[in-house]
Parts: C-alpha cells; sequence; structure tokens
C-alpha cells in the first residue's frame, strides 16, 4: 500500500475527533508527527541560531515576534525563508523581556497576557500576509510557555487572545498542559508538544532542569522514547512508571552540528518507522 | 436640499478622481473634512492626553502602535473606546523611540522603515480584528511623519509595507508631501492633512518651530485659514503668498481645556460654513 | 529642654548599636524617624507623580534608575532639585520591566539581581557626583522590594552589590524584612521602613493587598499607629495581637492633594509627639 | 639605548602640551599609540565579538553601557576580564538604540546627549569601581561618535557631561574632529583616535563608505599608513594630498580570524618601528 491509497482527509478529520492516529481504509494505522523548532530570533546586529540549517528537517517554525526576540527585518526575513522551503509558520510570543531572553517568569495578569498575545499575533501576521502566508500556529515561548503549561488562568487568556484573533489557529503547548486544555475548552484546535530529550514526571510535566533525570542524554533512549510516545502514546516516566502522553508535535533544536546531526537521526527513525512528518495542520 | 437628496457615493467616486470638492447633482458644492487626532498614547503607569474629551470632536483616531508610545493593553482599550464612539481607527506607528517620544528623526534605512510600519499595522490590526474593527488608514507619527514628508525614499519604502499589508488603507501625511505623493504613485488612497495652527512656507511645508511664523496664535484666523483651505483649496503661506493646498482631514489636538474648546470652535464654523465633518474614508 | 542641648552624635551611635530610640544625658528619649519618597518616577514625554509638592514634605528620596521608571533627563533633574530643596537622594533601583513599572514579580538570578542593582547605583550616581550629592541610601522598587523582603538569596545580592559599589551607603528595605537581614548580615547600615497605610500580619510582612485589613483607611487610626511604630517600636497586626516593629523611615506618597493633606497630618502629629524628623544618616 | 633610560613622566608632559612625539634626553625621539578596540558588546543571550582573542593585542578596551549594547550582567563581566588582563577600561556609551546597535543618526538635543552621557558613564563605573578599576577614557559609539566629529555643540554637550562626572577621564574621538576640539577647549585630555583601513578626506574626516577610497583594502598599504601617521603625523588624503594627522590610539577589530591577523601584523610593525604600544593614559 502506498500513501496515495491513504485517505488523508478522512484520517485526520477521525484524529481529530478522537484523538488517535489514523487507521487508512485498508485498515492499517498510519502514523503522523510534526517536527518543530524555534526560529527568527536574530535582533539586530546580533545573530543566534542556524536557521538555514534547521528549516530543511523540520515542519513548522515558531516563530519570534519581538518581545523575548527578533525585530521587524529578522521576522520579515524570517517569514520569507520558511515560506521558501515551504514550512508551517507559527508565532512564538513571549514575555517582554529582551534582556533575559524570555526565559524568567513574569507575573503578569491574564489582560496583559491576553493582550500581549494580540499584538504579537497580529504583528508577525503582517509579514505573513505580505507574503500570503497564512499562520498555522501559536506557541508560547520560554517563561510565558512553562507557565501556561502550569497556569489555568494564564493558558485560557492566552487562548482567549488567539480565539480573538483566529479561531483556526492552532494552540501548541506542553503535552498535558493546562494550555491545551484551555485551547480544547475554547474550541481552539490543540497541539501537543512532547520533547525528546527531556524527562518527564508522573503528572506529565517536565522534570525541573536542576533534577536528576532532566536531560535524556543517551541520543538512542532518546529517539527510542519519541517513537514510543508518537506510536504508542506513553512514555517512561522519571519514577520509572510509564505514563499516558499525546505527541502532536516534536520540539526540536539547531543550535550546533551536534543537535542537527540529533535532529537528523529523529527522522530517520521516524521515517523508518513508518511515521509521516508533517505539518501541524495535517494532524490535529 | 437636505443631505439624503445627495449623492454620496457618485461624489466621492468623482472627488478621488478629480481631486475636488463634491458637485451634487442640484449642482451645489458640497464640501466634505475629516478631524483626526493622535489617540492612545498612554504607556504602562503613564497616562497621556483625553482621549475621552478628543473622541467626541473627531471622525478619525490615529493610533499609537507600541514603538513610540503605547502598549498591548492601551492598544486594546484604545480601539474598544474609539469603536464605541463609532469613529474610525488608523495605525499611528513610529519610530522605536519611546524615550523621545518618537520625535527624534532617526536615519533607519527604507527596509527598515518598511519593516516597522508592517509590524506596527499588524500589532494595531490584532485589537480591531478581534473587535470586529475595519481599519481605516495609516498616519506616521512624529519624526517619521516629518521625515517621509521630505524624503520620497522613506515615503515610498513606509507605502510599500502599506501596500503588501492591505490595498485598501488610507495613507495620511502632510498636503502635498511626498508620503502623499508616494502613496498616489503606488495605488493607494492618499489623504492630505492640513493644520489649522501651523504657518506654511510657499513650498508647503510647516514653517519651521524655531522661526516666526511657525504657529498661527489668533484662533480665529486659525479657523479662517482652515476654512479657505477647505473650500478654497489655498492658504497664505508665511511669505504672504497664496499657494494651494488640499485639505481632506485636520489635525486636532486634545491636550488641555483650550484645545479642546478650540476644536469645538473649528467644528462649529466648519458646520456653519456649510462643510461635513466626516470620516477620511467617506472623502478620499 | 531644648533641641540644642541634646548630643545628637553620641544618642545616634548609642541607637544605631542597639537599635533603640536616643536617651539623652538629661534622661529624656528623644525620638526621631526618616520620611521618604518615590520621585522621578516620568519618563520622557510622560509626566507622573507631583515631586515639588511632596518635596518639602519629606527628608529621603528614593530616585528612580532608568529600569522600572525615568530616564538621564529626568534624572538630572531631580537631583537637582532634591539637592536645592535639602533632602537627602538615594537610590531606587528596579526590575528592567518600563512597561509594568516594576511591579511584576520576575525570577531574575542573584547573580543579574546583583548586576542590575550596580548598574542602577552608578547611573544615579553619575548625576549625584556631577551635583556634588553624596548618594544617602537604596531602596529596591515595587516587585524588586517585595520579593528582596522575603528571598534572603535575593537580598544578599542586592547588598552585596551595594556593598561593593560603597559600604557606606545604608540599604532601605521592609522593617524586618530579609533585605535588612542580609543588610546587617554583610556590614551594612540597614533602615527599617514602615508604611502608615498598611495592614501587618504577625510576621511583620504586609497584609496582601487583596485581603481584608491590608490597608488603613482611618487616617486618624494610620497616624497614631505610626506614632507608636516610632515611640514604642509596636504595632497592632491585622490578627489584633501586637508585635514589634522598627521604624526608621516612613514611606509616603504626593499623588494627589489627598495624600499629600495625609503626610502633612502626620508630620504634624510626628512632631507635636516630640518625635523630630530628619534624615536616615542621622537615625541609622 | 633601553626603554629604561627614558625618562617617560616628562616625555609624557612634555608630549601633552606640546602634541608631539616624546624627545627623550639623549636626543632619541620616542614614539608610543595606543590600541584600542570595542568589547564587552553582547546582550542578554546574544555573544558578539571575541572580546578574549582581541584582548591580548590591545591596551584600551571601550566597554558598551548597555543602550546601544550589552546588559548588566555583560559589563560585569567585561571589566573583569579587562582588569585580569591588565588593559584599561573606557566607556563606550552609545545612542538608546538597541535595535539599531546605536549606529543610526538620532537627533537628540545636546541636553540629552550630555544626560545620556552621565547616566552610561555612571553605569560602567559602578562595576569598575566594584572592582577596583579606574576607568581611563570615555569614547562615544558609532553614530553618537560619528555626530560628535562634526557637530561642535553635540561635541560639547558630550564633553560637559565627562568633565562634570571627572576631569581625569580622557576623551577619544575622531583625530581633528569636533570631539577632540570640545574636549581640550573644556580642559579634558583629549586622545586623537586613527583607522588603519578607512580612507580621509582631505578635511581629515573618513570618506564615506558608499564612496570609492573608503576602505584601504591592501594591508600592506594601511599598516604604512597607520606607521607614518604616528611617526610623521601625515596620512595621504583620498585625493592624493597629505595631510597633518595626529595618532594617539589605533581603532581595531576583533571580529573574524583575519581581523585578528591584520591586528598582529598592525601590533608587529608598530614594534619594528620603535613605536610602544601603550595605554592611552601614558600618551596624553
Amino acid at each position: 500500500m502506498t500513501m496515495a491509497e491513504l485517505q488523508p482527509a478522512a484520517c485526520i478529520a477521525a484524529q481529530r475527533e478522537r484523538g488517535l492516529p489514523c487507521i487508512t481504509e485498508r485498515g492499517k494505522t498510519m502514523y503522523r508527527v510534526d517536527m518543530n523548532s524555534d526560529l527568527g530570533e536574530s535582533f539586530g546586529r546580533y545573530t543566534i541560531g542556524a536557521d538555514d540549517k534547521i528549516i530543511p528537517l523540520i515542519t513548522s517554525a515558531n516563530v519570534a515576534c519581538g518581545y523575548h526576540a527578533s525585530d521587524p527585518v529578522v521576522m520579515d526575513k524570517t517569514v520569507a525563508v520558511a515560506k521558501a522551503a515551504g514550512i508551517r509558520v507559527g508565532a512564538h510570543p513571549g514575555y517582554p523581556d529582551l534582556m533575559g531572553f524570555g526565559r524568567r517568569n513574569m507575573n503578569v495578569s491574564p489582560a496583559e497576557a491576553k493582550a500581549y498575545i494580540l499584538y504579537q499575533l497580529g504583528a508577525l501576521d503582517a509579514f505573513c500576509r505580505a507574503k500570503g502566508v497564512t499562520m498555522q500556529h501559536v506557541k508560547p515561548h520560554g517563561a510565558f510557555y512553562n507557565m501556561a503549561a502550569k497556569d489555568y488562568a494564564l493558558a485560557k487568556a492566552i487562548c482567549e487572545g488567539i480565539a480573538e484573533y483566529d479561531k483556526n489557529l492552532i494552540v501548541m503547548g506542553l503535552s498535558g498542559g493546562e494550555l491545551v486544555h484551555a485551547a480544547s475548552d475554547l474550541g481552539l484546535r490543540a497541539a501537543q508538544e512532547v520533547f525528546a530529550d527531556r524527562g518527564y514526571e508522573e503528572d506529565g510535566s517536565l522534570v525541573d532542569r536542576r533534577k536528576e533525570g532532566a536531560m535524556i542524554t543517551d541520543e538512542n533512549v532518546a529517539i527510542a522514547r519519541v517513537v514510543r510516545m508518537v506510536k504508542e502514546q506513553k512514555v517512561t516516566a522519571v519514577t520509572g512508571r510509564d505514563i499516558a502522553i499525546r505527541a502532536d508535535s516534536i520540539c526540536v533544536h539547531g543550535d550546533g552540528a551536534k543537535a542537527l546531526a540529533f535532529v537528523q537521526k529523529i527522522r530517520e527513525a521516524l521515517t523508518k518507522e513508518g511515521i509521516e512528518i508533517c505539518p501541524l495542520e495535517e494532524i490535529v
């Protein structure tokens, strides 16, 4: 059976409804997963990341919007290269903390969070509209992402901003976190994101970076975990117990040769395992 | 003859084509002008202006976009109050110079200028879209406005950003300046703005604030000048010679009781002279 | 007995050592307290506060340093007016959060906190040195102040920055909080600050603004509490129980006619009670 | 004759007075020049430059102060590494334009310029004082430097800020430009800076980068020019005519292997020519 025999549209609809992998008409299970990375984080004369290297390896780009990183010139260029490469563009809004790269918790109010989301979505969308690109998703950055995974009120405010802007946008958040719950509650499509190189607690949260087991250092172990998350929707928590997890998208990084080689290995393993790597909008 | 007997649509089309006041079917000339003011310039805990006081007196609001003034929470509120009052919303993009309120010349490149315009247009439009408001126009702020009035390359870059974002947006600039020329050249609707309280040089530029004749201090003289600019499309330059000028919109300010009283007097004079005060989109 | 008969120098030395009010040689107790207010919070074209109105009523000014509020031009002017009025100048460093006026918690690291303190101290001191003013104290602003009152590691980092800059600077913090503890531990002079209009928990912390009893709304009650804090070193907590508290300085605000009148009333009550209002450096 | 036989102190005094190279007591001319480079331009998570590579090759570091580049954590580290390497530290204040890296002209007023200088001097000095380092000089950055070289009013405002802060600071500016004139007029020590790789107009200004002859691309020619500037106080302008020029310091860059090799070659040529490379404070 070839890919042409599949019925992606129906499959996607079914999957979206039930939150399960596709079952094709011939009874074969088809797995799909998106691979996403943070792009366009340069600022002014400062260059960061290797966008041109990671772009060929991913299907969705999270593009910084000028609050924690990036500026209008960088955004313009980033949307252009993403479009040229045929990958999907999403907004990557962050806290207004350029000095801290958006990685420091800030107790912004829900009203502020919602307004910050609208501002950054619109700003990035301007470049997308100018280039005929349809924005696919929104994934908060850094501390905004982490806090939204745990704080439902914050997550809801973020999703309200997204919903008021465009109900077709997909909300990407930590698999099982409050952001994806809030998105679903508001009738938005939610994409559950997993990490290849991070340990999980039993409640589905990431193991704190200061604790043992925070990082999965063995690449083969990491890859096997990712494959299992996609196919079995399970992962072994740091405690040793298996927990349920859904993997719509895998977060990868392009900073450095080693990181890029790891992403390449993940891609090869996924393909070998019959898992199709495709944009988020074909999955959720 | 009542307003109902007029044919605004045809009139506007004709006027747009010829750059002239409307002639109604009964042969009577109908004059129209927009009144605009800068709104939403507060920032964080800092409050500036008296938006609630000036809103009832104007037809178009230029809303700051977070670069020279404003923040997402202020933008959200400003679009909401403008909508509630039934006035039109436009973007008021500025230089990235919060400390200088966007009033200091910065030699940004055309590529930077275009990107700054796109960024700010999109950011403000997010709040408009969230509230079902259609953005009417774009008027650069402060030093951005002044430099664009004189520098065609900068003006063109600004207009390219606007055109790529939305070809229906009206570009507001100094009457006779390079920004309105660039807008016309790119096929965008251009609105020519005049100032009641400022002196004009023979070339149509504003008299430098440090020079004699920069300000028209006699309110009655100022009002008579405005009426003449609208009806006769003429104004007396600082040299004493009459020059041609087109007045699609009058810039007014709401800072202080005296300024507000002056705006009220302008409105009364315009109405008495048979000049209809209406939004820009019904004029250009 | 007149003030001239007192022996301030010896008194201060004794008080500093024992943390007690002065006992003059004739056996009379002499009380002193500083009154401080946040000044110089304007920014660019944005004006906030009524510095000229509150200055005559206070002995120490906390001057914003450009991170949460203020800019170099405002700082220059603020130091000049404080000097002209003969009040003492202190630095009021905040988080790098202009949009949030430094009122939002940010989890900066101790190393970042220390560097932010040094940067802002030096920046303000430049204006002091240019005008021949000796900086008297440092009081962190807003969320920086509140977090430093509770988090010893943060408080220690702040005090290390201050100590490395100038060991003669007085550290002002919430009475009984971690900042004053850290200052003492590092051999710095610590000034304990109290609030006239706020309720206290039994542990000496301020009652959360969202809880009952957070604000002391009866001015007479507030004033009686302040007098007692200075003279008896006690205050009644929100639970009804008396707690020990030290009051080296009273925080007052100048925003609005009502606030100014309240400060005037506090001054009158203090004077009537024989409490001398004098700068921090004569107290701790 | 060895270096020990020279009388540096007297020599320096004489040179300072007459603006000439030293003549030792044995009648031999002694040449000296400083080599400076911009350091500490990283910001938050953004790294720029190769400070560790250029430091061993220079005698004076211009350290960014947080306006056009750098942040407090970077400043702290930069002063520490400069101190450890034994090179002198100077302030490198820029326009408040992080997005443009301080390279865009901004028409700030003299009062603003003076306040920006004071702010940044004080901020950097805090880290110097904390580490027992004496700040040696001040060199404005980018557009601030270029505008100050041409605009005497701006140059004077900058020097007033420096003089009010510390009269012992050396002001570094374009050789023959308005900044060094203003510094001398205010009684400050002025250091005249030259560029190895740039062409000069007959008036001593740098050839505009968009014009032919702006860059000296032949390394040997560049080096020969530098040697001649130091020894003969002359350089051949782009027109072919020789002009007088004074070279107290040579500006070098450490970005990239090629740039570093060029700096190494300049050092070798200077040494071979008997020109001592030493800090600014031993020259002017």
